[in-house]
Formats: structure tokens, C-alpha cells, sequence
């Protein structure tokens, strides 16, 4: 299969590399000026991977489009509708792969969805889960899940893109696993909170409430509120609650910290969107209210996040 | 409140200890020649925690019970028909609160029930959850969730128990909070085996998939699947999953890479416990099958982990 991989950050750069790894004809766009590309294409590699020579490499990006059979995207889910407008030209109807996290802050929609009020009804999945780039160059496998707005390409995807070192399975909500996927980086940054407060017991409780909330969200929005319990959203935890490397859970421990932090991780962005969610489908979203209150509205992380799980409700589920 | 204390290991010691600490009156019992009840006579400490001196430790089974107006009992889950045989003649229907996590082997009965089937009908509870014994004394807070067979116990127990270190919830489903609270430990055993193998990664797909199969059971014996998403069971996995100190965990990791290990962890015969259940009840249970598999029939534990991941069914929930 051709495939353009659009976005050469670190996972867009682990798609390339891991479509032409099991066969495919990849070609990798990033934006002229791109410090990521200008590296890529210097030397072939980024630190984590090296690209094997049949790979392309283009800031071009109506021959990135016109060459291919599909266009992967992963990119800042911020930047979405700014590049599907600049596509808007090139497109001739392929469809797309969103290997992206996150919710359009302002509208609160879906990635999906911004896709459809850019280059209207196109065929659109989305590939989300867990998955460290560090691990899966090293070998080591995981599973994932790829699902879209129409049942041909989930099955064309996942027998196309799997392999012995990912593993698709076949997601049957597209608005349950593209809220959850996005959801779980607000996770992540509520779990570096309390790393960051030395609480970090209280973990299990975040992730048995966080998943609730947005599972909520998701049933009110028409998706299946047992989405939230796949891959793209508590299987993602390992990556995003537990590990090292979590940039969601890092910013939130530095956060809370004092500590500088590079960039705002995209779970702040995220965080925004979700609550504009639950204000239109009038779902009550506690854990991304505390991660706000302290992010956006300066407020004491260790009360907020103290009166979040010990003085708050007393039944489990509600 | 009254409370005596049967069982006297680092959970019903820490039991003790929490309950005289928020102004309980405390009474610890152990048997007669137990290794932990002597030093605890000697020293009034286990190496974790110090005891007030207000706490009165016994092996007179007779005295302690007649001394309670509640009896909470933490030992091992597959004792516990032996200890309460003991206790029928001098029990006066006070109210039990099970301390413990496990399905009694052979016959796939939750503790409750093996509590009503010995003893007759009687008030119990269960308290399960989160929580590392070492944080707890050390003022570390966390969450935990009391159910019972009756809601006027249940309700008496959250009220007399809470205190700002551990926040009690009410759980709503004693089928779903038993069962999940001991198959956590199942779960554990093959997050230990995935960290064994270099596959920690994975442990992403366990989380995800490992309660579907226990909220399907849990389903088919009539409780509520949810359940498994609350605090006795995905709340626990920070502690039980990800913690380097969960024994469990530690035993899967000590299993496969053929290291000796000091005892059977309890989900060992949880596993056969639940396998039981599965039979009975008709639910498939992949990952108590691959842990049994590898534990008690000897098979090469990549290969079978592998497989479960890599290899399985397609759909992510069936």
C-alpha cells in the first residue's frame, strides 16, 4: 500500500518507519522549516530510529498527497484543521488515518469530525493505544486498535497494518475510542499530580474514577460507555499513568512541582475541550474540573486534588 | 467501637494499628505459636508499624470474639472455613468485616459465602481496595471501599471507619466487589510474568482486557459488571499491577524467570478458584486459562502470553 505519513515528530517519524518495516511504500511530509525534517533528512535518523532507504522524505506536500493510496496523519491535534484546509486542494478522496489524540478546542469536536467540516464525507480512522516508540524499535510488541467511520477500512487497515510487533484489533465505537484516546492524556496529567505531591497511591483510585467520567461523556455523546475500559483508553494507562516517559504525566508532575516544563502538553489543550463537552451534554467531569482548576485557574494542586478524592461523593458509581 | 482483630500478618496488624489510631478499642488476635503474634508480644512491632499500647494482643480465640462488637478477620482466604468453624461456638452474631481477597478453592465460593454456609446467617461485610501498608503509616492517604450484605451494616462501617487517612466509599454489588477484589490478584500474577518476560509494555492490554473477563463473570453470577471498574478491582492495580512491592506481581516475575520464591501467592489459588467459577457459570476466562497454563500445567510462559495478546480474537469486546 502507498502510504504519506503527514507529521515527522516522533510517532508520525515511528509510522514511516514502521509502515515500510512490514512492506509498505511510505512517504514522510513534514513542513518546510520543520527542525524534525531538516534532522530526518540530514541524517536519516532521529535519535530513536533509523529510516531505511527506500523511505521518502518531502516537505512537498501535493506530491506527498498524489502519490498516495492513504494519508496517515499525526500531528498537534490543535493543527489539525489548519492542514486539512491546506490539503484541501490536493485531496482526491483517500482516506485518512488520524494517528492523533485529542478533541478541537473552541468547537469540542472530534477529530473525525473536524476532518468532515474540512474536506467533507471522507473515509476516516483513527489508529490509537498504547505503545512506546523507544519499545516497539527495540522489538518489544503491544496491540492496538484502529477504527473508523466506515467498516471497510477498519478491516483494509488492520489486516494491512498488522504485524508480530503491533497487534490491531477492531474498535466498534469511533466516538467512544477518539474521546477516550484524548481523555486519557487529562489522565495522565491528573496521575503526574500526584506523583508530583508524593500521593502517588492514589493512583488507583484516579484510574478507577477518571474512566468513569469520560465513560459518562461518551454514553451522553451516543457512544458506548464501555469504550473508555479498551485500549485506547485504559490500556493506554500503562504508557500514559504509569510510565517514566508519559509527557502528560511528566508536565503534570513538574506542574505541581514548580519545576519548568518544556511545552504545555497536549492533555491542557484536551482538558479545555472535554469540559466544553460536558458542559453541551451537561455531564459533571470531576477530575478534568480539578486538572483545569490548577492548570488554568492557579488553584493549590494538594487541595484540589485532596478534596477530589477524600471529601467528595461516597457512593462508587454514580 | 469494640473491634477485635482476627488474624494477625502485616494486613490484620495494620488493621489493628488503623483502628486504634482513629479511637477504636482493639483487641489483635493470633494462633497460639504463631511466629507473628509472638513478636508482636515481644516488641509491640512488626518492622512496618508500632503498636499504642492500648491494643490488647491475645491467642484466646474465645476471649477476643466475646470481647467484639465487630469481628474483622484478615487471613488467608483459604483458611478462613477452619477459622470461623473455630468460632461457631463462642460467636454471637456479631457482624463480620473480611479483610481478605480470594474465592475459596474447590468449592468457587466467595467468603461471604462460605462465612453464611459455616456460620449461618449473619451480618458481613467486606473491606477491599488500594492501599500499601508501608504509605498508610506513614500518613499517606487513600481510598477504599466497604460492602456488605446489609446496608445498615455497610453504612455503620463507613461512618465508624473513615478517617482523613483512608476515605471508605460504599460499594453497591458484594458479588462484584468479592470476586473482583480477589481475581485482582490473578491479574497481578500475569502483570509479574509480562515484567518477567521484557514485555512490561503489555501490561497495557492486561488492564484493558483482564476485567472484561471478570466483569463478564461477575455478570453471570448476578452482579454487576461494572463492578470490576471500582476501587476492589481496577482501583487496586496501581498497587497491584504497577507496584514493585505487590507480592503477586512479584511472584509472576519470580515464576517465569525460575527464581525462587518464598510461597504461593494467594492468586495462585484464586486462579483455580475462578476457573471453577468460569465452568460453572460459562464464561470463557482467557487470562486465568494462560496464568493456570503456565502455574500448574507447565507451559512455556511466552509462548502462552504471547499468544493470548498476539494471537487471540479480533474484536476488542466480545
Amino acid at each position: 500500500m502507498r502510504v504519506s505519513v503527514l507529521g515527522c515528530g516522533r510517532w508520525g517519524s515511528f509510522i514511516a518507519w514502521y509502515l515500510n518495516h512490514i512492506g509498505h511504500e511510505v512517504t514522510l511530509w513534514g513542513r518546510e522549516g520543520s527542525k524534525n525534517l531538516e534532522h530526518l533528512r540530514a541524517s536519516r535518523e532521529n535519535g530513536i530510529l533509523t529510516f531505511d532507504s527506500k523511505i521518502e522524505i518531502t516537505s512537498d506536500l501535493a506530491a506527498a498527497v498524489a502519490h498516495a493510496e492513504v494519508l496517515a496523519i499525526s500531528i498537534n491535534s490543535q493543527n489539525l484543521r489548519e492542514l486539512l484546509a491546506r490539503l484541501r486542494g490536493h485531496h482526491r478522496g483517500q482516506p485518512l488515518v488520524l494517528c492523533m489524540k485529542g478533541i478541537e478546542e473552541g468547537t469540542g469536536l472530534r477529530l473525525s469530525e473536524v476532518a468532515a467540516e474540512v474536506l467533507g464525507p471522507v473515509e476516516t480512522a483513527v489508529w490509537v493505544g498504547p505503545g512506546h516508540v523507544q519499545n516497539f524499535v527495540k522489538g518489544v510488541p503491544n496491540c492496538m486498535v484502529i477504527d473508523a467511520n466506515d467498516d471497510g477500512l477498519r478491516r483494509r487497515l488492520v489486516e494491512a497494518f498488522s504485524s508480530d510487533l503491533i497487534r490491531f484489533y477492531y474498535g466498534a465505537d469511533l466516538i467512544g475510542n477518539e474521546v477516550g484516546a484524548a481523555a486519557k492524556n487529562v489522565i495522565g496529567i491528573a496521575a503526574g499530580m500526584l506523583d508530583g505531591l508524593g500521593l502517588t497511591s492514589l493512583k488507583g483510585a484516579l484510574i478507577s474514577r477518571g474512566p468513569r467520567e469520560i465513560a459518562r461523556l461518551i454514553r451522553a455523546m451516543g457512544g458506548d460507555e464501555l469504550s473508555v475500559y479498551g485500549l485506547s483508553h485504559l490500556g493506554d494507562f500503562e504508557a500514559t499513568v504509569f510510565s517514566a516517559y508519559s509527557h502528560n504525566r511528566r508536565f503534570g508532575e513538574a506542574f505541581v512541582r514548580g519545576e519548568p516544563y518544556d511545552e504545555l502538553a497536549e492533555g491542557v489543550r484536551t482538558t479545555r475541550a472535554l469540559l466544553t463537552l460536558g458542559e453541551r451534554y451537561e455531564i459533571d467531569l470531576p477530575i478534568c474540573r480539578a486538572v483545569s482548576a490548577v492548570v488554568h485557574g492557579g488553584r493549590d494542586p494538594r487541595e484540589i486534588l485532596s478534596k477530589l478524592f477524600m471529601r467528595s461523593l461516597k457512593e462508587e458509581f454514580y
